[in-house]
């Protein structure tokens, strides 16, 4: 599991807890650096979860993906981390990450992870 | 379950009772506001229904969601509330609602919630 | 079952009947009124099947939509009525009907109905 | 020229004044009513300016599209009306305005309306 | 010029008289027959006009565009009737007229019709 | 000029010859044959011209258009033939001819000819 | 099953005929006449299969295609014939054959035929 | 089995051994020769997989498909054995490669080849 | 003019200096700091230029926009600011530089500044 | 002037020289290798000409594109190279060369070259 700090990740109470619906979120403005060369990567972060017990607060979710602005992930490595760490934080019934990097040397990347059953 | 009127809501009878068909209905014009903030949130709000003993009137759909104009509500709760008032009202086999709202800080939210089986 | 004449919808025998195959007939083209104001209505009708016997001849069916420009009928009804007629018509194996409907009111409306099994 | 109390709109120095540069900003949340059946209008409006010694604060611009939302208004005026008094408050080189408005009754409007020379 | 009565043309006065702006209204729901065939055709109706003293209410446009449900016209011809009831009517600075007709045997016709400067 | 037989298209009064009006015809079923593989060609042909005393009739057009299925022809060629050919029939004000091929070795062509000034 | 003779179609053995592996081809060229009419159609053909001992020479399909080039086939039955003379040359774990044709009287029409089971 | 050496190919560890998670990588740059004309092909080359033990290095990905510029490959088996070369290097629990060649002679081919079970 | 330091554009002689040629540019990948919140901001930088006695690096023009990450800036000053450094390093014919950044608060913004005459 | 040699060009004279008509060419195989890294770039090629006394032969064409495979050369460079080629063989009226070269370092570059006027 991630050691990379949570305290970004602010929960509020599932309002209709005796349901399983889904709430997907997409972010296109997420952007980290290239552990080996520095320079800067930027993906589209997309999360689909149906929520347990609590769903992410939307303004904390924004300032948790902005903290990996200034850290060094490899594209396969990150999607876990998100996952990992959104887990922790709301126990969801189910969640799946997509990390769809933008094209270096003429390859485009999308790494998908998942946990739970849908 | 919402305890919101739902007295305009106005339905007919299934012209066709005896069959499993699919209604789809899509308002791109759905407003309502931040309950944190108060600034106007818009949304596409798409219903998928198997009609029972009864189909939606849609003049009076169309004045049900425009009553959430000035509520202050959340994305999560929004959503839910909309598919219990209508489950409410027509005794559908089936039903799906969505709420794809727009862009806010950056993200994009999208909640689907379900009633019944399809 | 409807009672609109089906007279205009001729048949032509399946060329092929011991395979199951798809036929898939999109008109972008029907308009009926709508039966409380009297407007006109327009809608994209897509007709899928699996031949049985027959299959329609392509002028008479487009006479048989256009047979529907000076009648009122609601979203609903109309899309299984077309359903009835053409699996009177043609005893399909399977027969889907979709009805894509104009916008009216800011709500778009489509019903889609089945007859027999895929 | 309108008679709408312009005071929400707030402006800043032009930070590069002596060169002719266009601004473009486009807003697809802006909702009136209907004047004759007060049900809510939708609209994309897209303003276009050639700043002259001010820029238009960017949240102060969004307030004030928000200030139309319980008012009546035509299409043809409330996009000439946006122009007159954007104009009034920017004092611009060169500006236009265009409403985009939804579909109501199978027709699509759009009003494009200028200040000044390119 | 047209001899078709234009009753159903209802003008108001022109909010913003003073200023040279651009109004755009389109309606895809345009259907007349083949004075051929007698079968329907279908097109997208597109006015674009800078205003003089009036401009045209919207519902009764839309009544007007109706009127040509049952009567037979070449597509060339009708696009000019269209620009010629709505200079009469209207009496704008500039008008533009864009008929774009459905494919029939397999070619697609767009007429363009222009009354003034723009 | 070319020589082949022009009999088939067939001309019609211009029912507005007094206004300088655009047709556009775009027909994407053109084939001919490659003069030197004898291969089948395909390209979609957009003919625009402003009428003079005649306009086109739309059956003859497809039937002249379809005459050269079975001819040998280069795409530079073919598209200056089918403006020769038209402007000979229709005597326009203005009249411009783009047929748009399919690719072939990997390369798209486009050949674009103009009669008189729009 | 067809008795259009086969003798363009030409096979070469699968390179790797232990692998169950999809073939897709789209050939959006091509082209028959009406039985009815004798005017020209145009489709879009798509086929779909899994090999067996052989695949398909794709200069060979290219020329079967263009064979039914002055024949007069129903777009049910060419669909099928193809999929009949392919299956015959090929013999594949798999085959589908999408014939799409252009539209006629405002009508599309997709055909699907299958051969054994994905 | 390919016997092109894959010595390009480099692999690090997976760094989320315990989860089944999707890695989907599309170079839109494959470029090889027709074995028969010597002409240059091009193809968009996908690769989605389940990592194993490893994932591959982008870089030593983008020059192991570099590597085939200058060999004559067919369609078919250029894709089974990029899909045979990277099973054997990173030991996958699931892989697919899809090779989306440019049309040639108006026909599109795309093959699609898997490992294991998704 | 901008004192931000610019030692990060390399020139390399324009290899062609006698001919008027365009050159774009675009990097959808630019982010910078709201100089009044702190957070991130994220445009498109779009560069057109007629090079004169020099081109631009590619590599140090993109560490020259990556040199904005971490600073503060507003949507307009940014756009005339890059403008200004690219006219300084290159002494061009004529530049254009377009900063399309990412919605905000429900509102795009488009700035569009130029150098000389195209 | 370029030092390639031409050779590989074919030129068939006009079949009408009259007239002034565009041709446009366009090639999206289009491929080099980048003279810094010796790694390949890719292009899409596009060529509009006005042809004076010769046309270009279209495999002789893609023979000269083919040709670049193996050379190095810089994106602004090789575009005007190629322009200067297809003067010096056709001497055309008029002629546009546009090299849109495909993402590198998350950068876009095009470069637009002509010769003669319009």
């Amino acid at each position: 599991m991630s050691t990379r700090p949570t305290k970004q990740l602010e929960i509020v109470p599932n309002p209709h807890p005796d349901r399983k619906y889904m709430v997907e979120i997409e972010s296109p403005e997420f952007t980290a650096l290239c552990p080996k060369t520095g320079q800067p990567d930027f993906a589209t972060i997309t999360i689909k979860y149906i929520p347990g017990p609590s769903i992410v607060e939307l303004k904390s979710l924004k300032l948790y993906l902005w903290s990996f602005r200034d850290e060094g992930h490899f594209h396969e490595d990150v999607t876990n981390i998100i996952l990992n760490d959104l887990v922790s934080a709301l126990k969801p019934r189910y969640m799946q990450v997509i990390g769809k990097f933008n094209v270096r040397g003429g390859i485009y990347t999308t790494v998908t992870a998942e946990y739970g059953e849908q």
